[in-house]
């Protein structure tokens, strides 16, 4: 398992959170998923020989909001 | 057929204009929703022999946002 913080632009309600959440929830591999809405940050744990970091990128910016490299 | 501007605090994205407009939208006789984020002003059009005022202000607060009076 392996650990990361994204930092994702533009989520401001409870609605942004939850698409977030679900987006990178439906990812194989991803086990955890917290957003911190205050701050745009969403933890993340997952295996890492399942996905990577270029895919959790592309479910969020899917759902409209931008990340952060 | 009667318009009313209602008054929605707490919009900040385009779910939650989404869920406002689709909880008007299901009350039988509204007829249309336009929902204004910027301003928080949301204009309905409405049989007035089908729904009231107080029925749109509950379905609009018990999607999570307040109606100014």
């Amino acid at each position: 398992m392996a650990a990361t913080t994204l930092h994702v632009q533009g989520m401001s309600c409870g609605h942004c959170k939850s698409s977030v959440e679900g987006a990178l929830d439906k990812l194989d591999g991803v086990s955890a998923v917290d957003v911190h809405l205050e701050t745009g940050k969403v933890d993340v744990t997952y295996d890492e020989t399942k996905v990577n970091l270029k895919a959790m990128q592309e479910a969020v910016e899917d759902q409209g909001y931008d990340v952060e490299a």
